[in-house]
Parts: structure tokens; C-alpha cells; sequence
């Protein structure tokens, strides 16, 4: 007998009957808010072509790299999940057998956000009442199968149904933006912006920089012999980028490290790294003067500035030879703020109309480094908690490191940073349960009074992250 | 219509009525308790002179760097705040107009320790039972402003309004400690004390350093030419503090370091230092060796040692060119203990005759490193937790991560650590109930007997810091 | 009057009595499972030997060092407690008023495992109602020491009582392992197996290094002259281990450091190393190599790898030469896994059939590296809160900072790493308890079902940790 599944309407709320009476008043109050969803991986041809999805185990499974580290930590082959190895080696291709696997192995994500998202996930988007296992997963796959062929589970009418408002993806400085240029030219209203990911022209250690530079000058129309026209075909891809909607650029650098270098020493380094002479503590000279760089563009630009740091990316060879990146193998480093950044806020840190957005694995950095510098200099606000610590324990954790010497009103409300579409819904909804969860604790004990945690989750569940990411405008 | 505003007798304690029921039992047997205040800011001429305070902005705003630091970070200039720059540069001079734009962004501070402490004072010290925004806020001025004109409100009635039994100061060997001269030679019976705080001649990059150890020899009469002089010169400082009170000397080096080096490299680095040819990495040599120096002295005079390493000074230039010091632009930095004091505990960790104090801001080091250390040196003891984690969630962590390994009587009770004068009854309040919460909680899951916990409370109230700063004797 | 004692049922259980309930029941059901304890340092000649313990203060004080350190602490001399020095100096001989200052001593645990685990063996092991203080110390001596002379105290009536499956003691290559002999040649059923530590032979540092290698030499057999030979002899002494029910080594590094290095270098190293004119440098890669050669004997023998890193071991040189190791001195320092393993995990770590245990004294690592790092690698399993950690908050932190990324079946349930045998079935009690709770939380919050609950709790208790130390065959 299959087992039922059903989302408690109080999940997530302390079990203290006095704080969950509590939460659920605050949190009624912005369940259907619209989602301001600023930083994310979907991608635009979805929304700009409108295609069905392919199948469940394409669209839920395979390309979730959250899935795909669990299942491969207790031994289950990436080729019996149904991923492609540059060996050419044989690999699953029924999704309903890999499916099956995944359903078969499903106890693993207990106590996971993984499972708070896909089971969100099978409630309400596919309106499915059995919990997944191995007994229930050739009904369920079917199920799901079945809905994804008709028209409401088309990309666009899931925008609409997910009550999104706007939605950022993330593209290169090398991307001609087709979808983007697709969607602008499209009469549908649903609204897609673009975000300004220069990594692989500011980063001399990326693949292939030096080509990557001269597609740079190529799409830019600049001139990128010398350090100076290089700035100016960034500051061309900025414009561009801009024109189809971006507010913000993120940088997904090593580490926080920033520099203020004279431009003689820019010019040097620039040529070092077109040369491929760059020694590795160069190119981290380099990737941190353009973080410098990049923040005065947006002072004239008004890009919002993204800072994601501290991954070793891609940490077990074997696994990325085979299978290349994004397959669950990165891991966090130490995080270090307070020297790294001080070039940078040297520079623009005491200005009201520039923002820097933090984001760290590293929570130790959250009481120590984070909330300290988001709680002092004007440009700085925090991110959210990101990707291993956006999770229930993630989100308390940060709000009882950060609130008290940041406040609320130096971070920016909720990212989703998925690449999941259909499991935006339930991410952005575990956090305003965690939000309304935290705010109901400071009113049961007196830190708080109910009509400012009334204001608070409206302000962290969707008024933040509009104006921090500037998309008031339309 | 104003908010009405009052303190619930319950505020902080958990709001399961299990533990609440405990932790109200607890706090109201330490409530009314004298405050011991072992190490704080507060200016002892206010004591000295008696005189009024000069108006609400000017005592409970412009000198608070919370307050400054959250406005700034927001971007409100520190000008218009009506702190003066030494560009000259114009600023509000109209306190009351401060206090409004205050009050106009009193929201930024909810779930931050200094809207509690903020609310305590209004409502206890003020008896205002309005809550503080922009419609209140020029009745509140008026109302507070009134008050300090009255004798109720001079400096000795509130001490003694207070219920302080004892008050450490914190003054630089440089200082003639005047106003602690006339406060010895004045009937009125109030305990200030100061406390010996000598970075300004124990730091080589101090502010003037080779100016400081001339003013130093010139208020010692000692010779300090020599190395050997000169720790006679601080030995004799040390003395002249203790007949004014000090039971403390306070060190506020940038990280824990601590040496135990031969007399002759300790002649030539002092010989560097005062000729200013002294090498960063020496100069923390230096510093390190007269922590040991200090601990040396303590065996024979008796000074507690109080340790307050890891803050990155004045990391804002701009901000500190224009407005100097204190103004919430220190930001802390990794702690790291084991090594560091390993000089210092192999001279005097274990001697039961004398008592380093130890603080961070590095919230990690507590149960990895500081906990150990203290449930074993016998001359180790924890400060509570300080600056941005004296709050109640800093003050919860502190509690789960030291206790299970150095226990209470490794602790040494609440420092409040402020020049806010009028705030002191209320972080001792804070302090005392989230102790009773804590222990409450213990008490409720069957991890300490009551009849143990009503000990505790009492002794973490005000025994222990009593003790641990041999205040017992008048 | 002597203050009464018992243990109340739902000890250590959320005080919410949503959550207590639920913990209430999935305790219930492994309270009674057998104990499996796959880590610790229990003496084998007690089970071969089976003579009765000799006195209380000898059996439950005097090699604690939980109870050492923090009596020290508080400036207890040690010799007071009986403990020799080296200096022949005078020492309390009298075990009943050891016994007596350690009870006068008891509120000194108050909030501290130690004092859980004590309280748990005098009430449920010793049956004693009364609560131990100086009032009540003699009479507590005299009860438990009655008892130790009877039949139903000796080691392996109580194994039996304690319902203990399978217990491993630690071993160096060094020792002849003649207590386990006599027990693998002896009727009696219960099952001690021995683990192969091997420090003394591969640390450089160790004290007397190259004539341990003659030792390692002359018991294996094999000629150690040569890297090759060293690891055949070390290959042979794990086979030894084996025959006598060792299914796991163990593995004390100061750091996680591993090294990959060519068979020339290993050579030269091997043979300063030899030499004893090995530089500090050099030893840790040496200590890191032989961990990476560990690891590929155990693809070839099947012991299971655990390495329990990051100790500054005997801080307090003064004390060390007066007592000895183990008195309480050791300090946690900062832990780093995500570059250090990696040499390691480049060879293995996609190895399902190779098993590597990580602990930590370092809980800022477990969200940051260790889960991640458990979270992906089909061979890395994370040990259970260690040491300091192994206390009811730092077990909280564990899951919490755990589980989101790790799930739980990359944990192996619970060690009791400990030399006091009476206390083990405390300290498993304490984990099944802690673990009870976590899991209630989740439920009561209805972020798993009660279902699920009561099969994690299940194999948090017994099959983890019999599935991961391969104890499941005989």
C-alpha cells in the first residue's frame, strides 16, 4: 500500500504552540506574495521557446547536482543515473529505470532540504498525494510524465502559476543573449532578465581566457589589445547586458580577495595573462582589481555587484574528467572578508549609490566578518544563505548570527539559485517559513512586537530583494 | 496615535511555559541584585563633577558607536547625525533634529541588542511608555530632556538609582587619573574604580609611542632609557593605579600573541621601538613580550590580566580621517589562542595566584579553543561574550558552546563594556535573564537540579565577577 | 540530609511536550538494543583477565581526564587526587579522601557531560539514590566499593549486564595483543576486538621512532631497512590485528595532511626519518604519505580507516613532565580537510569498498568541509561528535550542522571513545537520547515522518555502526 504524502500547512514552525500560532499568522500573510526571484541558473530558452519539458527524470533529476552528490556518496554510479561520461562508456538511457533508482534510494535525502523541495515539488505542481519510494515511483514517474504534455506545465504557464514577478538568469559577457533578445522581442509580459557573469573574461585561470578575449573584442566591437580597451569592452557588455534587463553582475571568484593596483601594473598583468605567463598569485592579483573595476562600472552603470567566493570547484578529478562540472563535487573553503575586501571598500565602500551583495559557505564569517562589515559600510549587504546552507537549520543559523549586528535591513531577502524551475515554489516558500518561524520566536519572547514582524516579512519575503537587486523599475 | 510600549516582564526567556515558569523563578531571585561592573567606558569626571548630563542626543546617541555604525551603514551621513568632522565640515547642531532622524530609523534596529537596551532605558530609566519612531520622538526628546535637568537624573543619583556596587573605569598609564583623585578624596560613598589599560606604552605602533614613554618616565620618575626602567616605569604606574582601585589591568592587542624572550633581544627591540626603526612583525614580538611582562607583575601586585585581542581597528579611512576613532568601523578578525599564549601559560598558566581573563570576537575559538584552555589553566578564565555578541543570541552561544566543556566556575559573570552610562542596568538585565534562560532550560530537560540552578544563577549574576576580580575587599 | 537523586525518564528530551513525546517513543524502542562500540580505549586484559576493579577512586576518577582537567582548573593540585608524579613527589594515597575532595569538588561539572555520565553510572550501575556532595561522599565510596568486590562487578559480568554486542579496544603495531590472545583461546563469548593504531611507527615524532621500527621489525619479521620492507612489515602487523577481530585501524595525526609522493621520495624520507634527521616539514608529509599507504592496504585487508585529527597534545609542558599524557592538557587547534585529504581522496575516494572515518575538534568544519566532502565521496563517512563534542549540545550541533548536507547515512552512528568502561552504556544512553531528539524536532516540525523516525533511530543506534566498522560478521 503506497504511503500517503501530504504538505503539513505548518511545517517548518517551531512545535511551541505559542511561536507556531504565531508564524502562521506572519507567514499566511505572504504566501502569495509574487516571487522576486534576482539571482538564478534557469535557463531563457525555456520561457523564450516555450517547449514542454522532456520527461521527469530530464527535468527533476538529472541536471540537480544536489541529487546527484547524495546518490553518488553511497556508491551509485553517475552512468546508472543516466549522466553522459566523455569515456563514451554505457550509460542508463531509460528514465523511468533511472527514476526508479532514484525512488528506490530516496530515504537518503531524510532531514535534506532536497526533500522538503521535491516533495513540495510532487504536492503542488504535480498534485501527487503518495509519498515516493521504490513501490510508488513507476506511478508516480507517469503521473508526472503525463502532465508535463500538456500545455499547463509548459515553461510559461508555470512562470504565471508560480506567481513569478521577475526572474534573473545568469549569462557570460559571451553570450549573445538570443533568448533574452527573443523574450524582449516576445509579447508575452512574463518578465526574464539577464545577469552580468564576467568569470570567464576576468579570470586569467578560466579556460581558454585568452580566446574567450578575443570574443570579447569580437562582440564587442572594442579593441581589447590593452588594458584600457578591455575596460571599455566590459563596459560595452555591461550596456548590453543592461539593455536586456540586468541590474546586477555576480562574480564567482575563489576567494574575496580585491585589489586597488596602479594602471601601469594592470596593463602588465593584462598582458601577462592574454600572454598565458600569469603565475597564480597574479591572476588572483587580477580577478581582484577587476572586482575593483567592476564595482566602479557600477557606480556609472548602476549594476548591482554579486560576490559569491570560496569553492574549490571540481575537487575530484577522476569525476570531472568523466563528467565534467556541476556533478556534486565542489566543495566550500575558509572564508576571509575583512582584508580581502578592503581595496574594494577602500575604494566604494562609503557609497550610498553603489551595492555589494556577500554571499559565503563559510558561516563562521557570518557573526565575525559579515554582519560587521554589512552592519557598518553603506555598499554592503548580504546575500542570503547560500546553496549547502539554504536549508532550514542554514536559515536559522544565519538570522541568529547576522540579526543582531547587521539588523534586517542590511541583507536582501531570498535568491533561489536554482537552475530547478519547478522547485523555485517550494525553496522560496521554506524560506518565508524560516523567516516567519524566526520573527514568531523574537515576538513569543518579547524582542519583537507582532506589528514589526508583520512589516519584517513582508519586507524579507519580497520588498528587500526588489530593492536591493533595483528592480522596482520595470 | 503613539505605539504604546512595555517591557514584558518575560521578555527573553523561552516561551515554552515550561522554562518560562523556570526562568522567571531564577531571574527574580538576581533581579534586584547590586551591579557589578568590572570593566566598562563610562567617563569617571561624570562621577567626580556630578554634573547634569548635557541633553538626550548628546548621552544616549552621538557618543554610542552601535547607534552610529547600523545609521551609517544605511546611509546616513555622520554629519547630520551632528558628529563633527575635522574637515570642519557643517553638521546639525540641533540636537533635537538629531534625535528625530534617530527616531525616524529606529526601525533598523529590531532584532538588535540595542533596541532592547534602547527600550529599557525609555521605559526604566525614563518611565516613557510610547514606543520610539518618528511621531513620538520629539515628546520623548522633551520628556527625557526635562528629566536630566533634575537632581534625580545627576550621575551619582543614578549610580546609586542603579544599585552599583562597583564600577572599573579604564584609563592609560598616561593618565593622572584626576577625576579618580578627587572621587578618593570625596564623602560620597559610590565605588569607582579604574582599571590599568597600557597599550599606548606597551604597543610600538601606538599613536606617539617614544612621546608616550617620555610622558611615562616623566609621570613614573623612573628612568627609561633602558628596557629594565622602563618595566620599572609601568611597575610603578601599575602601583599608582591600585591605590586608586585597579584590581584589573585590560590589553587590547590586535591578536593573542605573547613571547617569553631573553632580557637582550627585549633591550634591543625596545631600543627599536623608541627609535621608531621597529618592523611590524617585531613590534608584535614586543607587544607579546610585555603581555608576559604584565602577567610577571600581576604575581606580585595582583592585577587581574584581561585579554581583548582581534579587531581590526579603523577600517573605514575615509570615515576615520574625518571623524577619528570609535565611530563602528572596527571589524573583527580570526582568533587564534593555543599558540599564541603558549609563551605566556608556560611562565604562569599554572599559577592559581593569578587570573587571565579572556575575551574574542571570534565566536568559533570558544569551543575549540578558549574552553579548553580554561577547564584546564588554572590561571584561565572566559570573559563573558563581547561587543557584537553581548546580545541575547551571542550570550546563548557563548553558554552552549564553553559550558559543556569549561562548566560556570571557569566564567567570570557579565561586563557590560560600555560608556553608555544609562544603559548598564539594562545589559546586566539582559545578561541575568538570558543566565536564568539558559539554566532553565537545563533545569526543564533534567540536565541540573533546581535546588543547583538557584545556586548558579546567583553566582553567575554577581559572585563570580566579584571573585574573579577581587572586588570582595573594598 | 543528603539531596535525593534519580534519573528522570526523559532526561535530556525537549521540554515542548510535542517534541518529548515523540522522543519519548523512539527512545523507548532502542533504549534496550545492544551496544556496539567500535572505538575506545577500554583495557583487553580486564575481559582476559576478568579481575575485580580496585577501589572506586582508582576505577572512576583517577584516569578520567574529563574529571582531571577541570579539578586542575580550578587549581586542584593533582597529586591531592592521588595522581604520581615523576618527581616522586608527596601524593594523597588515601583513595576515600581522593574520593571526598572530588565529591566536594562536584558542582564544578554542573552543565557538563561528566557529570551526566557520573550521575547515570552511580544510579543506574552502583543503584545509589542519593546525590553526590561532600555530605554524602563517604557513604557513596563505601557503597561502590562494597560492590566492586562482589562477582556481579567484574568487567565481564558487567559487559554482560551492559548488553555490550561488540566492544574494540586500540592497539599499537607494538603491542603482542597477548589480552586478546588469551580471549580469542578463552570459552567465554563476548567479543573484544583490538584496532591497529599505528602511530608509534609511522610518526617520525614519536617518541623513540627508529627503534620502535626495530621492534616493528622484529615482531612482523620482516627486515625494515628499506621503505618497501617497512611496509610489508606494517602489512603484516595489520593482518596480525586482523586474526585478532580488528576490522578498523585508527589514526592520531596533529592534522588531516595527506601525501601522495613518488616511491624515491617516500624512500629518502623513510630513511631520514630513520636517521631521526627528519625536519618538521618532512614528517608531515611523511605521516601524510603513510596515510594514503594505510589507506590502499585497507583496499586490500578491508580495515576500515579512521583518523581523528587536530590536537595540540600536551600544552602544558610543566605539567607534562611531572604527570605525564592524558591529565587533561591537550588543546583543540583549527582543522582543514577540503586540501589536505585531497592527495588521499585523488587515490581512494571513489572507492565504494574503501571506508575513511573523518572526526573533528573542529565543529566550524562541519558544515564547511566535512559534510560536503561525506556528501559526495563514496568513501568518506563522518565519525560522531568527538571528545569535547561528545556532550549534549555539541551533539545538537553535529546533526544540525550535519545532516542537511550529509543526510545520516554518511554518519556511523556512536563511539564512546572512552577508558571508562562503567560509563559506556551513560554515554551510548546519551547519544540514543540526544539522537531521539533531533529526530522528534524533525517530526514535531514535520520535516520527516514518524515512520522514518523510527527507522533512523534504529540505525542511528545499532546498524550504522555495525555497518560501517564491518562488525556484522563474526
Amino acid at each position: 500500500m503506497p504511503k500517503p504524502s501530504r504538505l503539513n500547512p505548518q511545517r517548518l514552525f517551531s512545535s511551541c504552540p505559542i511561536q507556531r500560532d504565531i508564524a502562521t499568522g506572519l507567514y499566511l500573510a505572504v504566501k502569495d506574495l509574487p516571487i522576486i526571484s534576482p539571482h538564478g541558473h534557469t535557463d531563457p530558452r525555456w520561457f523564450a521557446d516555450n517547449d514542454a519539458f522532456e520527461n521527469p527524470t530530464a527535468l527533476l533529476l538529472q541536471p540537480d547536482h544536489y541529487l546527484l552528490r547524495m546518490l553518488y556518496s553511497q556508491g551509485i554510479d553517475l552512468a546508472t543515473l543516466g549522466i553522459h561520461a566523455s569515456t563514451g562508456a554505457p550509460v542508463e538511457t531509460d528514465p523511468e529505470k533511472v527514476w526508479q533508482l532514484f525512488a528506490d534510494h530516496y530515504g537518503l535525502f531524510r532531514g535534506t532540504p532536497t526533500r522538503l523541495w521535491m516533495d513540495h515539488v510532487m504536492a503542488e505542481v504535480f498534485n501527487i498525494d503518495q509519498r515516493l519510494d521504490g513501490d510508488s515511483a513507476a506511478d508516480i514517474y507517469r503521473h508526472i510524465d503525463a502532465q508535463l504534455k500538456t500545455a499547463e506545465f509548459r515553461p510559461r504557464a508555470l512562470f504565471e502559476r508560480f506567481n513569478i514577478e521577475v526572474i534573473a538568469t545568469t549569462e557570460s559577457p559571451l553570450d549573445p543573449l538570443a533568448a533574452h533578445q527573443k523574450l524582449r522581442d516576445d509579447p508575452w509580459p512574463g518578465r526574464i532578465i539577464t545577469t552580468f557573469r564576467p568569470d570567464p573574461v576576468v579570470d586569467p585561470e578560466y579556460e581558454n581566457f585568452s580566446a574567450n578575449i578575443e570574443q570579447l573584442a569580437s562582440l564587442s566591437g572594442e579593441n581589447c589589445d590593452s588594458y584600457k580597451g578591455y575596460l571599455r569592452a566590459l563596459r560595452e557588455r555591461r550596456s548590453f547586458f543592461k539593455s536586456l534587463g540586468a541590474t546586477a553582475s555576480d562574480h564567482g571568484h575563489p576567494c574575496a580577495h580585491t585589489a586597488d593596483l596602479p594602471e601601469s601594473t594592470c596593463e602588465q598583468l593584462y598582458q601577462r595573462a592574454l600572454a598565458g605567463t600569469i603565475t597564480a598569485t597574479e591572476a588572483e592579483q587580477f580577478r581582484g582589481q577587476l572586482l575593483t573595476e567592476m564595482a566602479l562600472m557600477s557606480l556609472d552603470d548602476g549594476l548591482v555587484m554579486q560576490l559569491h567566493p570560496g569553492v574549490y570547484r571540481n575537487h575530484n578529478p577522476s569525476l570531472f574528467e568523466h563528467y565534467g562540472r556541476d556533478k556534486g563535487a565542489d566543495i566550500p573553503l575558509p572564508g576571509e572578508f575583512v582584508r580581502h575586501l578592503k581595496p574594494l571598500l577602500d575604494r566604494v565602500g562609503n557609497r550610498s549609490d553603489f551595492t555589494l551583495i556577500l554571499f559565503t559557505l563559510d558561516e563562521t564569517t557570518y557573526s565575525r566578518e559579515l554582519a560587521p562589515l554589512a552592519g557598518h559600510y553603506p555598499a554592503v549587504k548580504l546575500g542570503p544563505p547560500w546553496w549547502f546552507h539554504d536549508s532550514p537549520e542554514g536559515m536559522l543559523r544565519y538570522r541568529q548570527q547576522i540579526t543582531e549586528t547587521a539588523g534586517f535591513y542590511n541583507t536582501v531577502g531570498f535568491n533561489d539559485d536554482t537552475r530547478a524551475f519547478l522547485s523555485i515554489p517550494a525553496r522560496h516558500d521554506v524560506a518565508r517559513r524560516m523567516d516567519a518561524r524566526f520573527l514568531a520566536q523574537l515576538v513569543a519572547e518579547h524582542r519583537l512586537e507582532l506589528d514589526e514582524a508583520e512589516v519584517l516579512i513582508q519586507d524579507l519575503s519580497y520588498h528587500l530583494a526588489k530593492q536591493a537587486y533595483r528592480l522596482q523599475e520595470s
